[in-house]
């Protein structure tokens, strides 16, 4: 009856540098968000992520960012919307060579950081990212924040969407994210966090931060893939989402 | 009868720096090798690149290098044969994106300068780059030095192959170019570099420095992109092939 | 009785790619803000134009930019007061190896491009800057917008500051420059730029877009480095400086 | 009676990545090479580690490497003698400013990885790095690999050199390190490691490979300062050198 997409931000190692436990996490997610060398990953790191995820029957997306590794692209960028155009572009198709060397598709594209960010609030850059999903290939899925601009875009441009949520985060009564600058803006008890996605996938419903139920579309949940307490937490929300007749499948198919 | 392709390498710009006149070197050329945002060029730049390229119904071919901006892929950086194969597949990938949002296919690769040079004499970076190609589409062609590693390679891995060779160099009695560090590398004369191609076509014959013919294969002629001297010359050997009952037609039909 | 400081962006060439006429440039003005690598040079193209500007007898100070070389630091990009403090100094002290191994001092640092803007506006930005180029050397020059948060801070930091004017620019009743936005954002007339910038030497006043009379403090300034015109009106200004009885020199003597 | 230096390479995490133990290594060793930029290392990382460093009264030097983030600077880069010595002085130049910042001076400069490795050998790019620092500061020590050209060029340059020894490797009779592609090359045993450092301080022999003893200088010794495994080393090497009546002491004094 019920479905729902895990999806998590992987391939984020780069040269020596190591990052993530993704060979773990992948056992537990549907969709992995490789990064593609702007602000985080190399082409060995995505060569490696992208067999490790294929290997794992987890759905591959490109997860494109800012050019800013020392900030690993979280930090905003007056980009204009033609150069979002065109670094998307250039991130999705240097994916898609690792994928089309393994005789894959892609599934999804889900921008990064200060990218998604942007996006999310920002009419004519999401129109511009989503422009150049749609033009590289109109089957990829669009992630964006759950009501997000970027999800309009997407779906003004003829794109399958996928409305996100983050499983530790609370939720404002108007439907936006608390910001992080809130002091309860982080969900810090997982079966708080777990109940909370359970209850958004079967009911579309929230508890804002106000105490009041909001409406919340919800096709895929992004957790988190860095350390033991996020692999434990990947284990946990499958394990109860399963255990609450949803089927936990990439959105892709 | 005859027939010849001739290439150029384009888009080597990079934000603010301008390199290079593409608009105008692209009415003499059938090939472009558009650099790949390694050792040159940028996202935008070839998007704008890639546009200008069909627009003048130029054949595109991703010219991928070595990480060294600063050295614009000029200086042997000792990679390995899996980091070669990553970072040449990541290249094809990102100017792939590119031409895909064109609706246009890629005809071919020609790895640049010292990764260029290396695959022509070191035979598992040549496999490895010949298998990259291969692995992202088959139906790619892969340009390398006439008679070298690379071309090998991309022969045994099932790709059709170019044999290039340069308008402007001389050539030793073993059919290898004269090193640059010789006083007679380099052929100065307009005439003189234009015979030369217009024999190697028509006769598979060079003139060596040593006052030997020697056998040569060719299918593509490398000509300069930049400057006025440059596109004076493409001008002058597009004109004379054809008054020479030879074919100026890219490779790939 | 009148003094003045006429000083250019020098050394944005990065690798093979040439940008500016310095050499010729320098022989009009008196302090140069040399590139640092963030946004543009490199460490050869800084030792060359260190090494062109001793020998023309201008002045050397830092042009620490943001990490953006694809957008030339002209793009925002939201750091924080102390990764700014940080960029710079790090910047400072690599132009500083050069001309400690020229043995020459550094007169100055001039922050670049979105730094330079949003430091103007940015109090703790100010600080931030004014703080690093402090603590690297106290006798260095901070150079900064004519009345901005970056002037100020230095000040308070205890530094000597320049008040910064631009030849090409026109003025608000504020005493702010017009955005660029604006359509008389730019003098284009030659004759009018140069008046303008006499009569802020000598009077301290400016006309404003609205037509009032502005009082302005000038200790330097900006003239362009690219190109034939902004060669011509280098000398141009020079020209006509020295003509009104102002002597064109360097600020730290 | 006996003195020793004991350094190793720090400040080498980037951005969110994280590497090395640096304040745990830091109370074990004397010198300091901390990494600036190329290779590893980010302004921010920087001003942290030289603070550490201070803070445990142990001293800096510059560890200069290749621009190659990606490689970690062990990849050879077929660079100029020129780019050496510039790309020397500009690393030096950046922490110079971080140590100016902070008030106190810097004690020596060892290249990094490839660079090191290649000035080893190569007479004219060692004689480049020796003049890049002697010009930027007379005072630093050069580090280089016990009976190298670095070492040799160091001296001939007129600067302090030290001679560096690695506790873990094993050396041939001819005092050349035992190449890593031999079975042999790497001491896996701790107190065989220390033991030979102890002899080589003392004895100035060290046991080859081949079962001779060979003559070997040394006044600094590199250890490793990435996982448990180094700490626990540093701390024993300490030991047992203090214990065998070494004074272990930075050679700058």
């Amino acid at each position: 009856m019920y479905q729902i997409d895990l999806n998590c931000d992987l391939g984020e190692s780069f040269g020596v540098y190591q990052l993530g436990i993704d060979e773990e996490i992948l056992q537990s997610i549907t969709s992995a968000n490789i990064a593609c060398g702007f602000h985080a990953g190399d082409p060995s790191v995505m060569r490696k992520t992208v067999r490790i995820a294929l290997k794992n029957g987890v759905r591959v997306g490109a997860h494109p960012g800012l050019p800013d590794l020392i900030g690993f692209g979280r930090r905003n960028l007056s980009i204009s919307p033609q150069e979002a155009y065109d670094m998307v572009i250039y991130q999705i198709g240097a994916l898609y060579g690792f994928l089309k060397a393994e005789g894959e598709r892609m599934q999804h594209v889900k921008p990064h950081g200060a990218l998604y960010n942007m996006a999310a609030n920002d009419e004519a850059l999401a129109e511009a990212i989503a422009e150049a999903v749609y033009k590289v290939d109109p089957q990829l899925i669009l992630f964006g924040l759950a009501g997000s601009e970027l999800v309009h875009a997407g779906e003004k441009a003829g794109l399958q969407t996928a409305q996100e949520v983050f499983a530790d985060r609370t939720y404002q009564h108007d439907g936006s994210l608390t910001p992080r600058s809130q002091p309860d803006a982080l969900i810090h008890d997982d079966e708080q966090a777990v109940s909370q996605v359970v209850r958004m996938v079967k009911e579309n419903k929230v508890l804002s931060s106000q105490g009041t139920d909001v409406t919340v579309k919800v096709n895929t949940v992004c957790i988190h893939g860095d350390g033991l307490k996020a692999l434990a937490f990947a284990r946990k929300i499958r394990g109860v989402l399963e255990a609450s007749e949803i089927t936990v499948k990439a959105i892709g198919g």
